[in-house]
């Protein structure tokens, strides 16, 4: 699988250098590229405890995003799943550390307690002061007591972060970090292994199954179980989980692991809420992207039981983007659907003379429909004909309940019938054509400008203009003949209908995707159907 | 590739419920399931004029996440990739809007227009003023005027919902909406096609290529171009930009279309602003994930001119935490390194005595050589006894060099040595072992509580404890005996390496992989190591 990477070995570098830029100015990094990538805070003034985390890259948005006030103080960059040197750990801890101290929180990773560990030496050696808390927040290994550190973490960032920002001193903080450590319980589960730059993808998950209890860094999950949706899989993490977590209400923090989609997220979120936990989760933090192995195509569940003050620590505002916000978990809120959702009838009402007219113009399409899907044939599935006489075999059976006397509420009444019995854009089209001409008419415009405003509408929404080979071309310059007298619209509507067969770039409709030897010499049915329209008119209002 | 979903047809309103429920209480629905899905604010008193956007879903966070104070007001979501119908956007229209009105975004799509705008003219029968706005930023076809719709639409829910928010009416808000669409273009790049939950993945790009000018909707791009790195990718996709953005400084939308990392996206960042259009781009929204096509590896970028008063409108906070905030970009920030990196050199200092000492526990661990490596064979890759006696002949080499007049700075300075001269876990250790002790002595302890001081840190970093099978089993009871005797010492010493042997289920370090018959009856090498620089000095200073 490609990626959108340069160099392998740049990766890193890069990625920091293009986030730091479009942080808003509150980061910076040390001069130490290649080997030493340290971000810090630029709005710090050591006046409190400092925040020291990091590892290996690839979690991003962890740790460089979650730098900045109320949650980290710096992160240290390691290469993609690879711990950070004591060089560069020592640069982040001398470069943010004052008399205050400093905590290093760091994932119980081999590499990383060495190193962070070692480098806290070497920073106490120079008398600052400096505490470590390694997190375990990972329960899938449990006859292990090593566990790992995964998505859990961030709640100590986040509850430490918050004391520190509150001026509380170096043991106090720590004391928290090591309580939510002591505390927080993590399980991710994957359908999907990352793709690590410059590698091949391994493809050890089988068809139907999900890896339970993976790691960050790829590693694979202790069992590959069976996989059947969504809710089956949460309630698989849930179950896992309530074995581990200690009593009262908890916060959630539900981690896209980089590769699941954000439909997925939120089904797995409402999942976690209807699972067995879930009326003991009253806050939630995500679902998003936190501590990710890539792009796996996965999620993490991280626990925690909210004590006293937790809930302030939690919610207190940060600058870092990364962390959605800690929200109270609410039901789902549904509203009443609003009236007028469905259409007002209009009261029927008699006159001979415009249901005849109308009838007359129904009769002209239903006469017309074999030519007009003939012509339809040519650029489309060849039923504009059907469609138009079936719109017009239902409208001459609903003439009774048309309000035939009030021409504006006509207008609007044939509107909605052609909306319920014509399909199509073209049914829709027409709708809008005669709602609007309806509400042009009832603010007082004369019938043709009432028709322009109808057509001006139909052009909006359809998006097509004239010279588009549509129903525009006949229709447009009718209007515009109609002051004349109907022969004279008749006339101009012949006109543009032909002229239609000559136009083989189509800007708008389904005719924009056919060939142009194909549609030469053919008339656009719509056009056509305007054309004979206001012909028919033309002899039944001489006749 | 399987899904973290239920059923198909419950994707879209499980997702919403998902959603809803993890957004703080602000959001609701219309009670019109399954057909009318519809989010909207809680918070919302129609005193001013109401946005209302949507389409299909698989963009999120759009649009649902963009719903809130200073954005939208509601959204109309469809299936996948499909339009919602007329009666539910006309249910988002009727649920919003009072009298100031209601601006519709649509993106420029024939079944959204349609639909949209038949819901528009059912609206405005109501008598609700109701203006549309069609979107078409996407410049990937330009042979087309129908060009497609894509993330800059969501600089129009930006900058029409702060000036909606600021009580503008209808018509300025339209107003302001229609300029932005006048500006802004987007393009798009993609190296892989999306999942759509139910349908099997197309697998159309070939091998080193990418998709240049795709849709959202998982429509092929216009062109497959070469692909080499990230660098040239956005270096295509600026110069089609750069053919169609107008004068002046640029605010840019770096869109994840759904399966880039966050790596990939902040190296597109960096190449962004390094581009050719990269002095113009004063502010910056993203990189993130905001109107996507489900899973889909790649990127859009977006591009509008900052107009008079655009930055405030761009910058003015809201409530949806989809939207990430638009910032200034900046260079990359860069500090000095702090001082203290280079390890000040102590200064060398004479006591034949300390010498003599120390060279004779050189020599134990250099005869042990052999004899350590055959146990670390067991467990390992057979080195610990070349580690040891590598790092004790450096030791010896620099002798000359060491503070040996000074106790605690020794302790120091041998800590030192080490984490320059031995490699592995156990140079680390060992190195935080002596920096720790040389602190504990500097602050006044007694040498046997300084080395215990030292061994309680390795404990921390290392994760090890009594009984996990490593060099503790035997340096703690020596330490504990050492009050009474080096004599003494070294026969706990010996006890407890020797007791290693029957330790077969390790709990930290490298035998924690290894299985228990091949561990039995052979001590632990860090152990037997300890045992026999007790043995040894226990002989050399009884001689």
């Amino acid at each position: 699988m490609p990626q959108f990477i340069n160099t392998k070995q740049n990766l890193v570098t890069e990625a920091i250098d293009g986030m730091l830029r479009t942080a808003g100015g509150h980061l910076a990094r040390l001069d130490g590229y290649p080997h030493i990538r340290v971000v810090v805070r630029t709005d710090w003034d050591k006046s409190r405890v400092a925040l020291v985390s990091g590892g290996g890259s690839g979690h991003e948005p962890a740790h460089a995003g979650f730098v900045g006030k109320g949650m980290l103080t710096a992160a240290v960059c390691g290469d993609v799943f690879a711990s950070p040197s004591v060089d560069a750990v020592l640069a982040g801890i001398l470069a943010v550390t004052g008399t205050a101290g400093c905590l290093l929180i760091v994932k119980n990773y081999t590499g990383d307690r060495l190193n962070f560990g070692l480098a806290a030496e070497r920073a106490r050696a120079f008398g600052l002061k400096v505490s470590m808390v390694i997190v375990d927040d990972d329960i899938a290994l449990p006859e292990l007591p090593q566990a790992r550190g995964v998505a859990g973490t961030l709640f100590v960032h986040k509850i430490a972060g918050a004391l520190a920002e509150a001026g509380e001193d170096l043991d106090a903080v720590t004391q928290a970090a090591n309580r939510v450590i002591d505390n927080v319980v993590s399980i991710g589960m994957s359908l999907d292994t990352c793709t690590v730059p410059g590698s091949p993808k391994e493809d050890r998950i089988a068809k139907g199954k999900a890896e339970l209890g993976l790691g960050i860094h790829g590693e694979a999950g202790i069992e590959q179980v069976s996989f059947t949706n969504a809710k089956d899989a949460m309630a698989m993490v849930v179950d896992r989980l309530a074995n581990h977590i200690n009593a009262g209400s908890i916060v959630a923090l539900l981690n896209n692991l980089g590769g699941a989609t954000l439909l997925e997220m939120s089904v797995l979120a409402e999942e976690l809420m209807k699972s067995d936990l879930g009326r003991r989760i009253h806050f939630m933090v995500g679902p998003a992207s936190m501590m990710t192995s890539l792009d796996m195509r996965g999620f993490s569940v991280s626990l925690l039981p909210v004590s006293n003050g937790d809930e302030v620590l939690l919610k207190a505002p940060v600058d870092p983007w990364a962390w959605p916000p800690c929200v109270n978990v609410s039901g789902v809120n549904v509203l009443e659907l609003p009236d007028g959702l469905t259409p007002i009838k209009p009261m029927p009402s008699q006159n001979p003379k415009t249901a005849a007219f109308l009838i007359r113009c129904c009769d002209a399409f239903i006469a017309a429909e074999a030519d007009l899907n003939a012509l339809d044939a040519k650029s489309g599935d060849g039923d504009t004909g059907s469609t138009l006489a079936g719109a017009s075999r239902a409208m001459k059976g609903a003439i009774d309940r048309l309000p035939l006397a009030d021409l504006t509420q006509l207008y609007r009444a044939i509107g909605q019938e052609l909306s319920q019995t014509m399909g199509g854009s073209s049914g829709v089209l027409l709708a809008i054509f005669f709602s609007a001409v309806g509400d042009a008419a009832s603010s007082g415009l004369n019938v043709v400008d009432a028709l322009k405003a109808g057509l001006d509408r139909v052009q909006q929404v359809g998006g097509a203009s004239a010279g588009d080979r549509t129903m525009i071309d006949a229709l447009a310059p009718a209007l515009d003949a109609l002051p004349n007298g109907i022969s004279e619209a008749a006339k101009a509507a012949r006109t543009g209908a032909d002229y239609t067969a000559n136009i083989t770039k189509a800007k708008a409709g389904r005719a924009s995707y056919i060939s142009e030897d194909k549609l030469k010499g053919h008339n656009d049915p719509g056009a056509e159907a305007v054309a004979r329209l206001f012909e028919t008119l033309d002899d039944y209002l001489k006749g």
